[in-house]
């Protein structure tokens, strides 16, 4: 099935109504860290959580919300920025998979290996040949750590519209306390919309072995809703137990 | 086409003359720091050379005799060994995918992620399942850093025969300068010989897109030149040239 991005609403649904989602979203959190003691203890599950989405479409946002309950002993975040030099001579997927979870660990990519082939299909970096290669071995990585290390992985993609993308920006210059993210070339980020939600489309096309999962992000607590909602559930259906102590 | 490794000879064609053979190979082994050096200033390749072969086969007198010559500024050996408690928490590839050899370097890898389908298959720790999921991934990876990163992958497999194993076996014993490679365990290997002989078939089978070299080992002068011979004229195969000052 074709993704057409743009014809996905980036709000929540009508009947949704936000104090009562919340109220639900936070039950959702208070069975977080249970579940996480659990994976972390019976050892043989992972999780690799993939947070994608437009500059200012939330990603910091959901790792504060969803995660800051959760034990940092079992749960990391790697933000992924431009590569390295050492990274630059290496393929693509080196770094990231170094970076993967082990085993009873939630680890969290705010950006991902997604980004080799977005803002390098935008930016027109790679051409077609080479970003059909890098779908192939996209697939192919998170095949490997799901069949053969039992990683869970969740992507969800922030979706957020050009105009709160362009509010949002413009609270970066507006809000003293958002000013340390104001970066001079998100407006730029702004003007080239189309072109990122066609790189976003070919992704949703050709990766989606795992499936994505399409967040309308434009009110927060929407998309904490889903995102606490989608993990907790995720937890739960693994059906994870405590070891027993075996008497030898 | 079927390998059926049982059916190679462990010895150099009739034709061969050690000493001429090995004349041939020095004038390879003097070619190679100059082919080095460029692979470094380019930049553009990388060499990874996978040594694989039952105990005793040799496997570290072929780096000793190949590449002692080399310099090591541009090239290391990463020696597998059984995985540590932190690397078992991952997929069986994470500790191999971060060892890979970044653009202008040679990586030798005594022993390599084909452990993973012999000894496990020997020892019956994975099933045909297993390996067969094993076998694809190891693909998938060989292509991705190829692909992606133009690593030259060179795959060589030190024949011997089980006589001759044996023979070395005793030498540690008997060697006072080889006791300390002596393992109680070595005599297990050379009695699972038929075990081992069928892994390595079904490796050759299932993972050849990037094909091994069958090197027969039982003389050390011969097992050195077809290593030489192929290094060397792989490197020159790229017609690798210095990079040149752009004014700018």
């Amino acid at each position: 099935m074709k993704i057409d991005i743009s014809k996905i609403s980036t709000r929540a649904p009508k009947d949704f109504d936000k104090e009562k989602t919340k109220r639900l979203t936070q039950k959702y959190l208070d069975r977080l860290p249970e579940l996480q003691n659990k994976l972390y203890a019976q050892g043989k599950f992972g999780y690799l959580i993939i947070i994608q989405g437009v500059d200012a479409s939330g990603k910091d946002g959901v790792v504060k919300a969803v995660f800051s309950g959760v034990n940092p002993a079992g749960c990391s975040v790697t933000a992924w920025k431009a590569p390295t030099e050492e990274e630059r001579k290496h393929d693509f997927l080196w770094r990231i998979h170094d970076q993967v979870p082990e085993k009873g660990m939630i680890k969290i990519f705010n950006r991902s290996h997604y980004e080799d082939v977005l803002v390098t299909r935008v930016e027109k970096w790679i051409d077609t040949k080479e970003a059909n290669r890098r779908f192939k071995h996209i697939n192919n990585f998170e095949s490997l750590i799901s069949e053969c290390n039992n990683t869970i992985i969740l992507k969800f993609y922030l979706h957020i519209s050009k105009e709160e993308q362009l509010e949002r920006l413009d609270e970066r210059i507006k809000d003293p306390s958002k000013n340390w993210k104001y970066n001079p070339n998100d407006i730029n980020v702004n003007n080239k919309w189309d072109a990122y939600m066609n790189a976003y489309d070919e992704v949703f096309d050709n990766c989606n072995q795992i499936p994505w999962i399409i967040v309308p992000s434009d009110q927060n607590w929407y998309k904490e809703h889903i995102i606490a909602k989608t993990l907790v559930e995720s937890m739960e259906s693994l059906k994870m137990t405590y070891p027993k102590i075996t008497k030898k």
